[in-house]
């Protein structure tokens, strides 16, 4: 508690193209103060997410990102000072405090976590990246064992978990990713059965020739084309979760949706379903324990990406929806 | 038996624009003969179906019509000889027999039906349409009481089924059709809430000034602008039945799909579910026992538009496309 000032991030003006540094603005702002039922909180590690980019949009799940005020995002957070009987300074909490070394925020909007090292694990595995992966894949995609689980993003952190478990699961798993060595990553370290470089133009042909069998279930990160093209391949009875739109988040989003809505929804009786990960929260402790069996048994790998300084989150999200990630991507603060 | 002669309408071209007379031809053809396992049926009500119009775009969840074969079509028939033991003469059953008098088909792609007067009502309120009906809106949508239900080509022969379930169950119900004439006749007759001319061409405006509430459970006959519309309106979790896309059948099929997809899904944790009838088989004599008790008790109306004469199925269905039609239309042949 040395520091006197409250660093944060300013998201100055909303963008109507690409993401970029010119859109933030790094600020010494007030040390805020806590009122009655709010914790005063510490980030320690401020989580980097597709979504961020979307809630500049307007509206998703939550309200729309405002142009001068700090910017919004989730984080690891440790509890300095507290106005509420539900935590104590030193507790390790996960919310949303925006862009900033200190938040003040309403006790029943943090969610307590255990202490754990490392702590980065609190945003990957068992933050809202591994239960993402965990709910979308099981609850909504729901796989059988023999089943074809494609995955889109599948070097993100989302994406990554959502493979590991399908294999886990008995299933041939097919990852979408960008670029030669992500897709070798995949394979060689991952276990995925195989993988479709996005970036190499021809990824109809290159899943249909991946997924000779049709697809079961797909994974949706991206929207756009890439769902287009599983659309196109899925079997009789498919089920696609509807995780994200990455595609359609950074720039102008796309005045059109993909072919084959609803026709071959209807033709093929697919199911697509959205979900976010609040959905199940009352599913959250199950799904922990068993999301730590599968790490301790070596069966599901944890991939971090994490980033030093403060001062680099904007960065490190501009490079996050370049694709430039590799599992999980975080800023040390 | 005394016709000597089986008429048959064949389709002599696949249109690649809208269907018109001059894809059809009406020609004589030889009487067939049933092989072992199969019935000679004479067609008595040739059901018109927007699907049938799809099946020229290629192989849906049957195969595609040809050119120069017997136009495909689902009947009402009345078995005339017999070479299966499940079936003698004088039985009514259901099946694809083609635009034709007669028709050898194989026993176990016949349905046997109940004689019943009038005998129409197998194809409309106890036949695919009552049952597409049925099980689109309850077992897909879902609809629970007090929430809002949109469907659309809602004056016909499923949408206007599904509109009255919905009003049984207690829902508020909005349909979509084309015409001030259609919509009244929804309001007055039918009992629904409220009704939307889509030909008025704001539909998005009417529909949200019909729906304050948005809209929980969309059932989409059509596709298209209409469901893009409805995507924006939905509620959180709410459903979309995806019965078909008539809105795609008749020209060329858009090569875009409704704007939201999958964004709008994600966000508002959309479930967008395909289904077909068949789907649903084993359920078959619980929900025609609900039909038929609704029916009975007056609170579902059934509406046929039966035309005369074998010779006009061609217009009958070019008329369908165009949206003449209220209620269940078949012709008798």
């Amino acid at each position: 508690m040395s520091e006197a000032v409250n660093r944060q991030i300013l998201l100055v003006e909303k963008p109507t193209g690409k993401l970029g540094p010119e859109h933030f603005k790094l600020v010494d702002g007030a040390m805020p103060a806590p009122k009655d039922g709010e914790a005063l909180v510490r980030t320690r590690y401020i989580s980097l997410d597709a979504a961020n980019r979307a809630w500049m949009h307007g509206a998703t799940y939550r309200a729309a990102v405002e142009a001068n005020t700090v910017m919004a995002g989730g984080s690891i957070a440790e509890v300095v000072a507290s106005n509420s009987p539900a935590l104590v300074p030193g507790d390790i909490v996960f919310g949303d405090t925006g862009w900033q070394d200190y938040a003040a925020v309403p006790a029943k909007h943090l969610t307590k976590m255990p202490r754990m090292e490392p702590m980065t694990h609190l945003l990957s595995i068992y933050g809202v990246a591994g239960l993402t992966a965990y709910f979308g894949l099981l609850h909504v995609g729901k796989p059988k064992e023999g089943e074809t689980v494609v995955v889109s993003a599948a070097a993100g952190s989302v994406g990554s978990i959502v493979g590991q478990i399908a294999k886990i699961k008995g299933c041939n798993v097919i990852g979408i990713a960008g670029g030669k060595d992500k897709c070798n990553w995949l394979t060689a370290e991952l276990g995925f059965d195989a993988a479709v470089d996005y970036k190499d133009g021809a990824t109809f042909k290159a899943l249909r020739a991946a997924a000779p069998n049709g697809i079961d279930v797909y994974f949706d990160n991206v929207g756009g084309d890439i769902l287009e093209a599983c659309l196109a391949l899925m079997n009789n009875r498919g089920r696609i979760a509807c995780c994200g739109a990455i595609s359609q988040y950074d720039g102008v989003p796309s005045a059109h949706g993909p072919r084959g809505v609803p026709g071959l929804i209807v033709v093929k009786r697919l199911i697509m379903q959205g979900f976010i990960v609040m959905d199940f929260i009352d599913q959250r402790d199950a799904a922990l324990a068993e999301l730590q069996s599968w790490v301790t048994a070596g069966k599901l790998k944890v991939q971090e990406d994490v980033i030093d300084g403060f001062e680099n989150t904007p960065k490190a999200l501009i490079g996050l929806l370049a694709g430039e990630n590799r599992g999980k991507r975080m800023v040390k603060v």
